[in-house]
């Protein structure tokens, strides 16, 4: 059996020697190299922006769809949307383990897996496409995929549907990295605290800062205030306006005893918040970004220009046990299950 | 005597409420506010890019060029070019300093200083343009300048050349934030080691990590590693390409018993040299990024992508008592006050 690169640069077919996100063509033959994992693929979940892209390609005729998927799984040997660069996930049993791996990890063959990393760089061979629930993004299809050593997964859990899961591992980095990086004791502000991550966010960093410390958390206006009020994962709500640095900064003062926070976290969607998420921290505080609209640039030279002496860190999406670590706030938390259920599962 | 916002949003005309740096103009007025600093600037050190557009759009005619910086900030009531949005720094001597300051700060009446941060946020009013001297970016005034109490600004050394300090101020930001993270005992790889950033970090490293710990420098082809080797700031030096981060992994392994590093510092300025600073670091471990190239998704999408559990911070071009840490390093390495000299200062 073949000795495989543990980022998966073996499988690259075009151009050599490049990972396998940026690569045009992938090799995807089932034969499995020693440090493989063989998935016998139930769905993709194929992320939305690819697929609004193929729905308007193919006028959303279903057939057309079916066939403009094989195509470019095909020629590329995974499903990466040509125009938007993204993929997706997927969901599947575990069928082979390379020998090298074997001991290595907490899997079993028949393991029922989902894969947190891209579509876009991993190795896929689709037989047929079973069937597309266009309204869900889900792909049910005849294949097999393969995912590499460096490949991170979550192992599914059997006390909740997939769709639930799904909703929660989609955004899990961010609770666990708060889970790393909050301190007892802190002073925290949540940028964002109402949308999916915020929430997790906010009740993870309640746990951590303990009695002595506190979450702020930031709504748009006074009707997602009440809401994220009754959600009760925050110790304050304001009220404030994301693109007004100082508008955020007055509203933190004004919960705080005119105090500066110990770290902010960044869980917007949207441009031009860089500074609404550095004015309100301490000199020697941190400013954690997990908005993937956030300006290196921005946050940079921002920082510079008002002269904030505060580490600025960029979101990972994968940190160890991240899938765990959200997993179990939706566990814990029957609150936060049931708003997810309504809002996030589709 | 007013109060002023420690941010100076007090001196923002238009549009109301926003920062000085985003704003579209200021109140350049010379009576000081409570925490402000009134400066005699000496001469504007404007920013190249936007020196190099105004040049073009002047055909190089000095009267012409007076002309259009005088209108600019009689416009906009500071030095930012409309088109690039970049400013620059000033020197000048320290005229008046607010009451709210006096006792805080280490500045008195007289002192020579150079404002770091960037003229597209403070506040100017020129009288006259003595002279100007287009091969070094240098505009002579007869002009003040406020600094706000957040402003942050060096003490220019007697010991040396304006030139010479002002080069290394420039990049003052990446040395004393590599003396803030990196520990004794650490491997630390520098993206860019030869250049004037990466000589500076890699200097200071060195010290850093001690007898036990190693510092590997990364230039890109053979002449710049012997240049770097005969400087004797890293314990390694690779030649590789950054923009094949397979190839910088290979060549850190090579030189570190194949073991991957602790920390990777990105001085380049390059783009999409993001995985090559994120693949040869540690889980565990931290990437630097002081490239303003560098693309918050790519690092953000890309960690993930290869399951790497690192801390990736954004380069802060401002720490504490990052002027003095740096002209240190020039103070002490005559090698290296040698290479500033001949290579950085115009």
């Amino acid at each position: 059996m073949k000795k495989g690169d543990k980022y998966g640069v073996h499988r690259v077919l075009e151009p050599r020697g490049t990972l396998p996100q940026p690569a045009l063509k992938l090799n995807n033959s089932t034969e499995i190299y020693d440090n493989e994992i063989l998935i016998d693929v139930e769905y993709l979940n194929i992320d939305s922006a690819s697929f609004e892209r193929l729905k308007e390609e193919t006028g959303g005729d279903i057939e057309k769809l079916k066939n403009r998927i094989m195509e470019i799984v095909e020629e590329r040997g995974k499903m990466q949307n040509p125009v938007t660069g993204s993929g997706g996930m997927l969901i599947g049993k575990v069928e082979k383990i390379g020998p090298a791996l074997k001991d290595k990890i907490d899997l079993k063959v028949g393991d029922r897996i989902a894969t947190l990393v891209s579509l876009s760089l991993t190795p896929l061979k689709i037989n047929s496409i079973k069937n597309i629930e266009p309204e869900i993004d889900r792909v049910e299809i005849d294949g097999k995929a393969i995912l590499f050593e460096s490949g991170i997964y979550s192992k599914l859990p059997t006390d909740m549907p997939d769709t639930l899961a799904l909703a929660v591992l989609d955004v899990a980095g961010a609770p666990a990295q708060t889970k790393k990086l909050v301190k007892e004791g802190d002073i925290v502000l949540i940028l964002g605290a109402t949308g999916k991550s915020g929430l997790l966010c906010s009740y993870v960093a309640k746990k951590q800062v303990g009695k002595k410390g506190k979450v702020i958390g930031q709504a748009r206006n006074d009707k997602r205030a009440e809401f994220l009020k009754s959600t009760n994962v925050c110790h304050e709500v304001i009220v404030a306006d994301v693109l007004k640095p100082t508008e955020v900064l007055e509203k933190v003062l004004e919960v705080n005893n005119n105090k500066e926070v110990d770290l902010s976290i960044n869980c917007l969607s949207i441009p031009n918040t860089e500074m609404s998420s550095i004015l309100p921290v301490r000199d020697g505080g941190i400013v954690y970004f997990f908005s993937m609209a956030t300006s290196f640039t921005k946050a940079a030279l921002g920082a510079e220009g008002v002269g904030k002496d505060v580490t600025m860190i960029i979101g990972n999406g994968y940190t160890k046990n991240h899938d765990k670590i959200a997993l179990d706030v939706i566990r814990e938390s029957e609150a936060l299950r049931k708003i997810f259920e309504e809002k996030y599962v589709k």
